[in-house]
């Protein structure tokens, strides 16, 4: 078998087989197919696309490019949930501990941000001594004990989706639904959970600008999921606006918190209900109705906000953050953002505003940055609300007051205020099931 | 200005601008644009296509991108004639010594063939002594002084194309219009001829299959050239049979002996008198029938094979193999194809028989391959030949027996014997001004 027929083949539009897709995956795992050879072949996969087979098959052999934890000394239930990636998307601080503290096992492996969207263990580091490094049975005695650990990838894990997106990131090869969804699919089939809830974001925040794109996303991971023996369920969530107030790390973990309290944002509450709903329901505890009321619950009796903080107490972190997070360290800057009129707010631009966060020092324009765990933007007015001129529609946090200017600038260019106030927008889109 | 955004600029379909382009094949030349990058934007340009001002920005910038010779010491008008490739091609051995003993230079720059297409150099390393490659020095005075010369080509010439066709080889992207056009283009512009006859081969035995491409391509390439100040025209000739009888080196070499004494094969001298009429013609010699006369004339005095055997002595090649080629070495084995039928040959797939002139070690699979220079094919009967049962219609040479076994079933395979003639196919398509 070479490289250059399976290219081909596929160039010219043709179905590759799990042979070919298995010996390819083998190869870009061990160095044998050569990076530009992966290039070629990602460029024709955008262009010709894959049918559902090959990409099942592509999923599973990224699954099975690395490591994998055997659980078998895990009783009960594993369920995961997982996140396209948006603006100011905490539902995993949430979700985690609401479906833990019902005796359902999270063990979440996690991503770091990158660009304008954020990632839960950079959230959790905001956290003073959390670590999200756990050796393989401090993990699993964890999930075993308490129900709930969450970590980073470790390297090992689907490495051959490491290494394509890789390239992928520098090749403009991101963005072809069979290579989502096999690098999405690929690393959660290997954490081997088995029950997947996945949000698949929509609109301007999330790397699905249509319904329709998210939707057949949506589809196809659902039916890669299922196809691997898993019980899947996926949602399509807004994302044109940012969910809930809160963007930045440790800003985002303080309104996780607030959530866990009963006094979170609306939209944030009520995603992250439906979310643990379907979790919990694909966990055998009832219909996605009723164990949206038992999570709803576990709020309202503080038992999942007590979950946090034992896991957080775990992971070596400063519970009593999670107590009281007033604690947490904050900006060394504030600046406040005043409206330019008087009007609805009828836009407020997930990606821009993710943008302007990233700009503040929340997030990381490369793999190597450093992030500001406090930086970040806390909105005071969202999408639909009526503001007066000169009001306050937003705060920006940051280490250096220098930040601010440009910062300022994207959030106020990406805030769209007028005379009549928009069109009312679902918060979630849809079910695949 | 980033390799990443060029990328994803044509992959949208996009047209690049000189500058990206520019920027791209610096990047190739210097090594700063990654391997990955450069065969994904090969793949994006093989699915977009490039605008003709795009193709003519990448030809410009892959002849600049090397060293060039400088001429200035050469007298008179330089012309040359480049060959698409194909099988039993010995085109340049005839018209070469034509033109140049009419008093038009010929400073030859030659590939070596790969696959199951010959090469200029390769059929010249079968006289012993031929040196290939001379010093920048030596080179120009032969042009100056006899007015011909032969050498492979230089690693630093044009080696952006070098490099960019290494990867496309492996890649799958070497089929792509644009590509072809600046590869062959960019070579030619940076030897600096004034005038370019371009032998664009179409069928079988050569990469363009069809007339219809072949034609596009030869419109491409002579638009290049005009643009760039060059008298070009381009020739669509037939490939689908083999050209003359001899496919091997030592047997091209003989077979162009034979042609320059007036006793060629038919097809190859019309073939060779046509091409070298329009180069003379472009030098200014005359109309193309006039020159045609002209090239005639030479076969007839003698004075293309005297010149012939001039530059092949210049450059320490045994001329007296020119004066009688008998003095070739023989191969070690020799093998008769006798036809299983009865009838007219309908077909002689040029491409199978290229393949079976390599598998008896007249080619080379792979660049480090090396050659046999006495093997190949002598074809006893052609397309549209009766031929009787048992009859013989090709000889085979090999340096050892065990060869003949492959070579003879491929042969076989890509002969077409049938009751009633072939159609007539013309030797020559079109010309292309």
């Amino acid at each position: 078998m070479r490289m250059y027929d399976i290219i081909k083949k596929k160039r010219d539009g043709g179905e590759l087989s799990a042979e070919e897709i298995n010996f390819f995956i083998r190869g870009v795992t061990d160095g044998s197919v050569p990076d530009y050879q992966i290039s070629a072949l990602c460029m024709a996969i955008y262009f010709k696309g894959m049918t559902v087979r090959e990409t099942c098959d592509l999923t599973y052999a990224v699954r099975d490019s690395g490591e994998k934890l055997d659980f078998s000394s895990v009783k009960g239930i594993r369920v995961d949930k997982h996140s396209t990636g948006g603006v100011g998307d905490k539902t995993s601080l949430v979700v985690a501990p609401i479906v833990a503290s019902l005796g359902v096992k999270v063990a979440k492996m996690s991503g770091r941000g990158l660009g304008h969207t954020g990632g839960t263990v950079d959230k959790l580091e905001a956290i003073d001594g959390f670590r999200t490094t756990l050796s393989d049975g401090e993990f699993l005695r964890q999930v075993d004990r308490i129900g709930l650990a969450i970590v980073g990838q470790s390297k090992q894990f689907a490495p051959a989706d490491k290494k394509m997106y890789a390239l992928r990131d520098v090749t403009a090869t991101v963005d072809s639904m069979p290579l989502i969804a096999a690098s999405i699919m690929g690393k959660k089939l290997a954490a081997d959970d088995d029950c997947i809830v996945l949000d698949v974001k929509t609109g301007s925040g999330s790397f699905m600008k249509s319904v329709e794109n998210s939707r057949a996303l949506a589809r196809l991971m659902v039916d890669i999921g299922k196809n691997a023996g898993k019980k899947m369920v996926a949602l399509i969530t807004n994302m044109d606006r940012p969910l809930g107030y809160a963007i930045g790390n440790s800003l985002e973990v303080i309104e996780a918190v607030q959530t866990l309290r009963g006094c979170g944002p609306k939209d944030l509450t009520e995603v992250c209900l439906t979310l643990a709903g379907w979790m919990l329901s694909l966990a055998g505890k009832g219909t996605p109705e009723q164990c949206k009321a038992l999570a709803a619950q576990t709020i309202a009796d503080g038992s999942a906000l007590k979950k946090l903080a034992e896991a957080v107490a775990a992971q070596g972190g400063d519970a009593r953050l999670i107590e009281d997070p007033s604690r947490f360290s904050p900006a060394a800057h504030v600046h406040s953002v005043l409206s330019p009129a008087e009007g609805y707010i009828r836009r407020a631009d997930a990606e821009a505003y993710g943008f302007a966060s990233l700009a503040l020092g929340a997030g990381r324009n490369t793999a190597e940055d450093t992030i500001d765990p406090a930086a970040g933007i806390v909105l005071k007015k969202k999408t639909g609300d009526l503001v007066r001129k000169g009001e306050e529609i937003a705060t920006l946090y940051a280490g250096k007051a220098s930040l601010f200017g440009a910062a300022e600038k994207t959030l106020l260019a990406a805030t769209e205020i007028g005379a009549l106030p928009p069109a009312d927008e679902p918060l979630v889109y849809g079910v695949v099931e």
